[in-house]
């Protein structure tokens, strides 16, 4: 396996048609199927820069602010931004296109975390990550910081601790 | 439509056997899946709360800690823990049991946050929460704490004046 | 293995959402799904009881009542109510419920019964069942009547042996 | 719509493959499945009787004998018995076939009642069934004592007065 | 294995209802669905015919003319037309049925081939078909000309070659 | 609507996880279940491109050479490569990709055609289609030659007015 893999490598397109069981009663797409689509595109993306299986370690806050109706196409994009020794953070953005009406809104941004595992199940290392684009090294740099406050939710860090956080609340 | 509701009329029970297609190449539960299904059950607790239609507005920050195999029992427990006008704050507390060996682990934590919806789709007013136990209590309390991080991470409020996450972290 | 299980250690609550596919060209729920859920509530609770893979040998005669909307919420209770040997008989109760009306009312009730089978597949011993309020002893005595009665109409007894129903119809 | 229509004009035949979510821990498939296309086997058969949507009224006791497996063909043949007034008893024959062995069994029988409905939701009259074959016939005069079996299963008569059951047990 | 095998031992019926998540926003039937159908059903006739597993290994020219409405019931026959070696070609015929409408059309034809796989994977030798009726025989015949189109088309025949088609075209 | 658009415009992407459930008993993805994947993404594709409801009118032959297995990823490509008044050809070029051996092959090619409907379900004019690149300008070309043997093989023109393939046959 290489030690270093590109950013661009993990990207991954995903486009999915909304269909009926995918919406509530006002025919609107529900936040869980989107969640659901968007952790198996972050799921591949992963497992392309680290050419293991990769599960699902957390997803950060995620919010909805647009209905995304029935019979819209939304497309994820999903790109590794940084590796960890055995884990990696996917960002992943979603839009919403509406084709008779030709519009496309941006619908969703989120990061999601996933851990390398071998065929046995247990954690293995994982290629570092280089970013090229300025917006990759971006990504990478701030990738720590989201990093501290996942550990605090998570009750795995003190919020004492967490130094890139507290710089930003004071 | 009743201006104040308990907590414990919002409860919702879900169990669900973990069956091939939601599983991944290591016979695991996918994380996407799961969150689909809280969303579900957070969903009716939400909507038995207000009584209408309820959409998904976020869910916080989620982790997945132990691996949940192909066969297991997932139970999820929603409960609303507070309403802030048209919105309210669902708790998720997900439990895995292997019925063979008889274990049973709390597997995941989560809120959920739901918008209610008249039929027009136009926002509507919710319930007052009462809190009765003494854990209704706490978590109607740490919701206002909850509401400010997801505002500040949604990009709704600025961090400086985010002053309740602010004591946290100095 | 326990040799005694309490009737309240296999409760299972499962709720669903009514979704477009799970109902026919008038919006209602349709029948065989219903069946479908509720097989796979009566399996985990039959699980539950015996801590082994449970498989379903019989459901009784169920009837369909009130139609059952798009949207609304579905929600079963199982329960083992007898044991027999290597078999055990699950009672299921189910609501439906309309959440903008506010709206619940029992849909149906039914009897499934599952056989334990161990890992080669093999008939395996359950444990006794403790029934302990007063409606789980009625069902833990009418159990064996709903026996007798699946054993004549599967053609395995004759009805001139079937004691327990003989003095009903005359 | 015609005052009588021939049994055979309401044959449906039904082959479905097991897939893997269609099974449990052990590869076989799941009785809630199987109940579930049976249901839509028997629903097809009695649209095609009295030409009107027809929703399910009750299914009478089903006993699951051989495991059916992973890979297996199940093939379900529904044909209406006799029509009551607005309501239509179907028979469903299932047989499972393992090709590479070319084994074919017959695996289940069973009695699905459905009543018809017209666009609004009412109950409507369906036509007389004309039993030509020996089969045919005897399906067609045994529908009466299965209908008086349910009613009383159902609460809705009386097991004194259910004549034809009551011969059967004395 | 026996060595032949009568065209009608291989005939799949097949009916499916048209459910919501099977419809586009006009209601109609997706042509994909179908196509999945079809593919199932032709599967498991060549199943039958050869008593291996067998793959895809091709689909010809399918057409859509009518659309199929939400509700409809599609029936599906498949029945082998003439093994070759390993692979064998099913002929699939597709109805469309309105109930409340009493129609039924002809919506499909297509020939699907399918290739016989041992427990390993390996290509495996099919018994040869016989044709009993006329139709059987016609197909039988042509079959030979389908194959010679379906290899120019992958690209494994030059047109050149194909003698049996270029007498069409000249 | 513009009256031409570029091919590029109908670019879409979609990657996909095999998952059990669209599986053999070899544990190969089943060729009904690409199919049904390459309706959805060629689908999108076409309604891009015209702004309209889409449906599919025909897929041309598909072959399927290297099985595809369970955990792999496809990766569907669709473009618009002609528009004729009210239709529409796709191309489709599938890729199918098993992560942790890091090989990625072409695995299928095909040709669907769709129809662009308005609301009321009527055909409608669509932009004609600008190719730029040097493939988009051949795929543009030979458009015409596969419609004419689309229209053959659909019995829609007679073998001696296909000019275009009459001429690669002799």
């Amino acid at each position: 396996m290489a030690n270093q893999k590109k950013a661009k490598e993990s990207l991954v397109m995903m486009s999915e048609l909304v269909l009926p069981n995918d919406t509530n009663m006002l025919h609107n797409l529900m936040g869980g199927r989107l969640l659901h689509w968007m952790d198996i595109a972050a799921g591949i993306s992963a497992q392309r820069h680290c050419n293991h299986i990769a599960v699902t370690a957390s997803v950060d806050n995620v919010s909805f602010r647009n209905p995304v109706k029935l019979g819209d196409v939304i497309t994820i994009q999903a790109k590794v931004t940084r590796s960890f020794n055995t884990s990696m953070e996917v960002r992943l953005t979603v839009y919403a296109e509406n084709i008779p009406s030709g519009s496309k809104v941006k619908s969703n941004e989120a990061f999601y975390t996933f851990v390398a595992l071998d065929q046995d199940g247990n954690k293995t290392q994982v290629p570092e990550l280089i970013a090229e684009t300025e917006e990759e090294k971006q990504l990478f740099e701030s990738a720590l910081q989201r990093r501290e406050l996942r550990l605090v939710l998570a009750g795995k860090m003190s919020p004492k601790e967490a130094s890139s956080i507290k710089s930003i609340f004071s």
